[in-house]
């Protein structure tokens, strides 16, 4: 018999003479001729009850199954009497495929989310990790279904590179090498044309410029992937390693860069709304009781954009002090970014036309600028709770300003040369953005902990299982 | 006006009045009183024919423009006069976006694979890796399909782990530390503990162990992401970073696995015929004349089934002289893989039940085998032209038996006790297996070498771009 899964059978249109599930017992409870399992196979948040009457063969041994055995159950599906269930399982026969003793370490009581960490291999059982990784997955789905609809190409960017794409951040070293005898050269320095790779290589911080590559030649193209921070900053925000998707569109300006980034935002709220209604309704419950409220609040209305120099004299307006003080041509802080979003427009905002001096060499430089006011097409996108989710820009497609940019940021030409024949041969403008996808499940899901929204998280001093 | 792409101009359903295509100029040639222009935009293989007339404003200009160049185009889209294509663009104005000039590498003329790579940045603008490219996008996309309509969830495993997941094979080491004057220990060797995470880190070579973690709570999970071997092989089928597929499925045997290995291949053969129609033609056209064939016969029967002991037998009776002895015990080389799926069965087939010796510890070991001739519930799926593309087993679930699995194989089960824990707590038969995204992708466009179907391929010394 073919195994059906809990969510299909509590999702069932009509009762059932014969199925088969198959899943863990989450409690058991015994009433006089009879036991009620709850058993979860995490297909979906809810478990289903399980009737198991005395006249079960073996009962003995079922009437012992503690929380976390594996059980394989045929009976029928019949209307259920008991509230907020529509179905239940009368058991015909009841296997006991695997035991869990006392020792289980995922017993009913709660567990602190510091010491479900430490049990990484065992927290997708629970209710709050079972939907988190759902919630995730749908939301991985929903990035490809939004692109694909699109027309967007997925392209993977490597994960091994041998340059440093924008200077952003501290990456990891990929090496063969033997660290306690490597090859030295002439000068008694390591010897780099030894590695695997015949040069030094380290982990991506960005696929952004390969994607520019393909937008260049395909139009409209997305990267996901896994990119990499060597910082050494232990926040509830930042992970070692975490995904992010870049899309990067040809013959595309700021305000279509923009508008893409508003309706990619929605449309991945409105998605997870619709396909993990259970699990954001135990969010809204469990974790955070905006949550419901504040995602539906983003959906209804458009996004403000504001540029960064009014930005700057909003902030100077508002008569707060600030910890970080504000001036035109400064980075904002979180706490600027906060008071924008959360406090002024209390909506997501998109900041956008950065100083020039603060952004990455590639930014395409806005003309017309007053002297000493120079900026960049930067645009980042504000959301409330969370900060900074999406940061994006119009790339530089003019030679000679490229060239002027590079200059300004003391990058070598030579490293360049195909990101400078781009600009050379049919260049075009084009534009894209970066978003996170582990801060954008922290903003579906309310989940205050980036350790908390992947799997198997790698920050400073860890890299268990 | 918006864009519209090319391929939608072409699939239009009616002529209009009004249109804004924007792309690349892929070949021009000059009429008495017009030019032709053939206009790519990389949203589909087939370029669309732009009519300039000489009274356009800036023909001058136009009748210059060389293969390479940006341009947009606003016009009509009106029935094409011409042979095999249905609709044809009579501009109003032409802007030139972007210039080529003569150096312009890729110019009309063929150019051979190995020069293409060298300029992996423009390649993506040819006709060849503008298909291999949406292929492969449209490749990734039908697995998230597959999985996503079957109820699995997708699961990020590591990419940095301190565990080497199954011995196999070389890894690449992750460090911050400085390779020049690395911290010493005690014992003057290299001190791991200040590495950024407190030990000694290594690219992941697969994720089967942390998605058997999943599987056991969420039944049907899969990955899909970069995994990486630091060998020395300079092969047209290895790279040492490529993506990897892996399901993994609690209460599922071996022969379940089968099944699921042989729709999923069935599925994304027939997706990609589907929805990629235009640039298969153009594969079975000027990369491989069999390739279609060979695709849609994979498509029509039931792939065989074959066991290591039967698969031994018929290499024995064959009466050939093989490079690599056979003999039972040993590993199936590539000439008896070749054998059997290309010549004996002409069709996939999937070799089970190997010895134990030749395989992972954490394979299950099957039951009353002869002794001597113990053997473990692995599969290998082999595929015309390619070899071994799907690599799986039911996984070891019995407690005292994984123990024993380790021992033989010299592991440590302090460093598995995680792993030791899913079998200690509820543990279910499970099962499942991995894929070779890039081997497939080959295997569906006929490109023999595994650096054309990466956008930018790792292989010993080279990591370009």
């Amino acid at each position: 018999m073919q195994r059906t899964l809990v969510k299909d059978a509590l999702a069932a249109a009509a009762a059932c003479d014969a199925l088969l599930l198959q899943g863990w017992v989450r409690t058991r409870r015994d009433a006089k001729t009879f036991s009620f399992i709850e058993l979860n196979d995490g297909s979906c948040l809810k478990g289903i009850q399980v009737i198991a009457d005395s006249s079960l063969p073996d009962y003995a041994h079922i009437e012992k199954l503690a929380t976390g055995a594996a059980i394989s159950v045929r009976g029928r599906l019949v209307p259920s009497q008991g509230q907020g269930q529509k179905w239940e399982v009368v058991a015909e026969s009841i296997t006991v495929v695997g035991e869990a003793d006392a020792t289980y370490p995922l017993q009913k009581k709660g567990h602190s989310l510091e010491f479900l960490r430490e049990i990484a291999h065992l927290r997708p059982r629970s209710n709050l990790f079972g939907a988190v990784f759902r919630v995730r997955s749908r939301l991985a789905y929903a990035i490809h279904r939004f692109f694909q609809e699109r027309s967007f190409v997925y392209v993977h960017t490597p994960i091994i590179t041998a340059s440093d794409a924008e200077g952003a951040g501290d990456m990891f070293r990929v090496t063969t090498l033997d660290l306690e005898a490597p090859p030295k050269d002439a000068d008694g320095r390591v010897d780099a044309t030894q590695d695997f790779f015949g040069k030094k290589t380290f982990l991506t911080v960005s696929g952004q410029l390969e994607a520019e590559i393909f937008a260049c030649a395909l139009s409209n193209v997305y990267t996901f992937g896994p990119t990499f921070r060597a910082e050494n900053s232990n926040t509830s925000r930042h992970a070692a390693e975490f995904w992010m998707i870049e899309p990067e569109v040809a013959f595309c300006d700021l305000d279509g860069d923009m508008t893409l980034a508003e309706e990619f935002v929605k449309y991945l709220i409105r998605d997870v709304r619709e396909h993990c209604a259970a699990d954001l309704e135990f969010f809204g419950k469990f974790v955070d009781k905006e949550l419901l409220p504040r995602l539906d609040f983003v959906l209804e209305k458009p996004f403000v954009r504001c540029s960064y120099t009014e930005a700057v004299e909003l902030l100077e307006k508002s008569g707060r002090t600030w910890e970080h003080p504000v001036a035109w041509g400064a980075n904002l802080q979180a706490e600027h970014e906060r008071f924008l979003t959360e406090e002024h427009f209390k909506c997501p905002v998109t900041v956008y036309n950065y100083p020039r001096a603060i952004k990455a060499f590639y930014m395409r430089a806005n003309d017309d600028c007053a002297p000493g006011r120079e900026t960049v097409a930067a645009m980042d996108l504000l959301v409330p709770g969370i900060g900074e989710i999406i940061g994006g820009s119009q790339r530089e497609e003019r030679l000679e300003k490229l060239r002027a940019g590079m200059a300004l940021h003391h990058l070598d030409e030579k490293s360049y040369a195909w990101y400078l024949d781009l600009r050379r041969y049919g260049t075009v403008p084009h534009a894209g953005f970066g978003l996170g996808f582990e801060r954008m499940l922290m903003f579906v899901t309310g989940v205050g902990n980036i350790r908390d929204v992947i799997p198997f998280a790698r920050t400073p001093g860890t890299a268990e299982f």
